[in-house]
């Protein structure tokens, strides 16, 4: 809560802010965003070459920065304030936590460090909604190594992954592999979310996977992947939530209305109060959850659901609040905000809304 | 409130219902939308030619149907419920109320009946925020008319009208003015709004006017057409939300979790409950705000801004869950609920958010 | 919604108000609220001789005024603003309501009308809560008529009451007792609510009953009895929610803060403007469901669902609101703002909370 | 937020527990609130001798146990569990502290850990509101002393106080003063608060004081006295809230319906998930205002005022929730719950309420 930074982690953040004013302004992320591709590789090779971001996460036997927990979280709130588009999340987060796990896998984490390797997480399902835990796509052991069949939908940065990372149930247990986005038998269907950033739906048919594909097996190592996959969600929703914040003030403090600026009125201050009280209760959350990945499963579980349910209501107050106070010019694609506010309602449900992890944390509430 | 339509009313609804779904399906109003022009000329045409709709509330006189508040309120329920981007607000309504206030314009308002005309209203500008009887635009009297100087924001509408509305200040009286969108003087930048429609920012300099391009003078007739307007966004907002209801309510039927449809979960089911009873309450306060729109102006102005609060909590209240119930299909564009509640955001603040309206609606109380 | 009363209804209105002021001051009723019996015959006597008013649902065969659902509606609004003591609801309502669909019992009506029978509603039960059609109290017949077995929970006014109706199962079916109060082998063990009146906890050990104690049978019939009681129960939050925003409009006139009266702060006139736009939606819905009460089963119990929602959410916001716009003096016994905001927070669970009605309401939805 | 207590923090709290489950069980505590004097000496005098625990923030050069806030902080947590109604946050919280920041005055702390001496704060007034930094009551130099002259409103606990700590002006600048209760020219009018506790409303009619009753002087050290009592009823909200919480789960584990404990019914049970969450939110803010009592002016205000917005939005939620989960029982003075939510709801104001809080809040965030 009174969180202080290391200096090399204030370091991070002031190097990554300044370099994403310079090389990824607002103007040039939407522009990223509304290209045929729907992302920058420019920017990608960017990150990874001139900043080493890309692998913060990553072992230093990998060639990373070995970065902790904390490191990781540094970077997701600056990349969320930058709005970023490419799939920082799903290959630096995901991919390098996953990859980690999985234990050897050098040369896949160094393509990951390097900018080589995209990640896409594959895991949402129509039928089984947001339980990561009981994919209904199947595992089939084969002499060869595995075989996928199953659709998934949603899979956020799909279409421009160099992999997918698929959960799939081999017999009850749940599995993750690592699938080239090339592989024969896996098609996808493209589609802009509402955000800017592109997903797609993916179908599964007999794809043939090596030995080597399979990264991950159990309940519990799906649940912890998905549990830091949302703390650093939340972490990006702090960097969102911080922006609106801030336009909006500097916003009511322009803007006049009857001869004063709309900042000087009390419903206004307060209402704008509230907005900081809630990124404040966020931060608080985040930093928690944060703190407790390496944590028993059932405190990490439950720190970071409590998290989630704060950050959604939070990205709900105060998205909903700098969009209205912004008056015409926030219903516009003209102003920042209103994309800052399309994000933060999909994070609001994305990794499971608060609906799905109150009885999460009931549960295991109940269970301590 | 047990409120019974006409069969007059109950034809023209199912007249125009059957109409949208097969000449603007979801799919046809997004191609107009996302149009290099942003419209459809054919569809507006076809609302004129076939259906008369464009003149429902235009005299007969004058070559409209001559219907009433309840008609025009029963025909933008329905095209809210298509999200027509086509200006039937800013035409048919604004546009015909104007001119009809005006007296004698029968030319003109035979240009709305047959599609010829489409208006845009040039009310909100940067400085003078929400409050449409103190425009900063300038209106000066010359000898061959008028002269516009000034600037107007966020005008929807305004790239595909033949017309704009404009309010202006003569003296310290707010005055209404019509502007040929060719006018000299007149310049227009336009951009995308969220919901799919476009607007513009629109600059006065010097523009000249006629002497009868003056339609309308003073606070209380300026205040009555925005009230008009306001109810009738309030009618359309009706559509909207019943289209994000049902959506709703059929996605959760078919969507299953852990075995069973979602819609069976009783917190879903609460939650939708709730969400029909803000359609409802919403339902009441238009039909209360669109019967009172003869009434003397305080009583008008009051139960229109009372509505407008209670609609403008309804569409936050029911987009942002229609959204989230539909999980990650609710964030894309695939799906028409996250269209919908773009369009919601959107009404939330047009014409007025509810920190506008609360304190007008306070201090009509206080004055009766 | 634009309900307008007959002459005879706001003479109703005003005769009673009138006699309330004068027969039964704030102070006078707080006296009888804290009197060893809890209230005052007296008034009780008044309300019969001077008014008439204990027979208002009462047909005039029976030397009732032979009132209608809006009558009653108009006596309870006005009890509620007095914050009255004496069993209106449970007499004058229930039991009227109840004899009255029984047929005959001209006596026991007359009784009612005269002020000699003072009824309590005995149907709440720890083991079934608010499910009136499902009680685990037994009826079972006996040659001399019925015996009674069984607990109730929470029956106000059985403290003073000389008769009570009692809900029974019959085999599968519920059915309705009339009680007396002095019945061998029913035993009461009294107890403050919070809202200043008494209610009891009341045992039934072989309770011995003629035949005629039966009243009704059948779960639409109990259910009918309800929805009456609740509807009224909604008029009478009407009235307490009446005087808690009148109260805090005076008091913040009066109180002053930094130079000003504190009634100028914007954030508590928009605060203000919220109650009462939570008043006019409860009215509304409180009209709704008295309406209603004669149509069919399935409409009638939406609409008093739908309204006891309402009402709860809205007893809630204005009660709260008033008592925290009280500053410190809302926390003491000294001003009677604490004392409606109690019998608010009571109102919101008698008769069934909102999430007792929400499901009621969405079963009937899903029904239609 | 991990905050870990010491053994002796621990032990302190068991030992606290213990004894007031023993010595002041809850029939016990409503009994000395029903007395005739609203207290028990007996009670006090156990925690002066048995525990020592009135001492607690007396520095131990004047007998006292020398702890430091988050020892106050935790016995004030078990005494809001408790429902103390004897005046420790007066007495050992708020004297202790202003003759501790006097300086000197050993014989007065003496008096105050061996509970010969209680304390009440006089410093809210009908004309000031909650700004206790401006007191419109006047301190006057005289020949002897000083001479004060002033009304203050709701003083909790004065009925039953030696002393009263009384904030009054000295020309522009406000300040304490110590005035014992017997005080020539101070009369008291008490009477009871909807939580059980007295108060009085007090008048200053040229009482006379010696030099030495002035004890703090100037806006800072009135504040910092102020936070010091808000954030130790920050820790007592802390106690009433988890005891709501608990008796709310075991009553819904308890009670049935439709042949399962309700507490299964997912409603309920995501509502006591989100009433669990508010108590973690608020558990969280009050630690973090209580580290920054000694921290900088704008840092310490900053945090009491941002706990106490957090404080007072848990009480409401929390209180209401807990007393509507237990239905018609909630609403009795039969179950302690509705004690407790009558104490939730008075905290929820006390020191100032949310909307005095949250503007203080916005005007330090604005300076920083």
């Amino acid at each position: 809560m009174d969180f202080s930074f290391t200096d090399d982690q204030r370091q991070l953040r002031d190097a990554l802010r300044g370099y994403l004013e310079r090389e990824n302004s607002f103007s040039a992320r939407t522009a990223s965003a509304r290209s045929a591709s729907g992302w920058s590789e420019s920017l990608w090779r960017g990150l990874a070459d001139d900043l080493g971001i890309l692998g913060v996460g990553v072992a230093e036997t990998a060639g990373g920065a070995g970065g902790n927990a904390i490191d990781m979280m540094v970077a997701s709130e600056e990349l969320g304030a930058n709005l970023l588009v490419e799939p920082f999340l799903e290959t630096s987060v995901i991919g390098a936590a996953a990859l980690g796990a999985a234990g050897g896998r050098e040369a896949e984490l160094a393509a990951i460090v390097s900018g080589d390797m995209r990640c896409a997480f594959a895991w949402a399902e129509a039928e089984s909604r947001f339980d990561p835990a009981a994919p209904a796509t199947a595992a089939t052991r084969t002499a060869a190594g595995w075989r996928l069949d199953g659709r998934k939908a949603v899979v956020t940065a799909a279409p421009y992954a160099t992999h997918l990372l698929v959960t799939a149930r081999d017999g009850d247990e749940p599995a993750l592999f690592l699938v080239g986005a090339d592989a024969a038998g896996l098609s996808l269907r493209g589609y802009p979310m509402i955000d800017g950033r592109r997903a797609a739906d993916a179908v599964f048919d007999a794809v043939s996977l090596p030995e080597a594909a399979l990264l991950l097996r159990g309940e519990e190592a799906t649940e912890r992947l998905c549990d830091i996959a949302t703390a650093m969600l939340g972490a990006e929703a702090l960097g969102v939530m911080r922006v609106m914040l801030d336009d909006t003030i500097s916003f009511t403090k322009e803007r006049r209305q009857f001869g004063q600026p709309i900042a000087g009125f009390q419903v206004l201050q307060h209402r704008m109060v509230d907005m900081y009280m809630q990124l404040e209760l966020a931060t608080s959350a985040v930093y928690r959850a944060v703190l407790s990945l390496d944590a028993a499963p059932a405190e990490r579980a439950r720190a970071v659901s409590a998290m989630k349910v704060t950050v959604a209501g939070a990205c709900r107050f105060v998205g909903q609040n700098a969009i209205q106070l912004h008056g015409g010019m926030g219903m516009t694609d003209e102003v920042r905000v209103s994309h800052y506010f399309r994000r933060a309602t999909v994070i609001e449900s994305e990794f499971g809304s608060a609906d799905w992890h109150r009885p999460r944390f009931a549960a295991l509430s109940r269970a301590a």
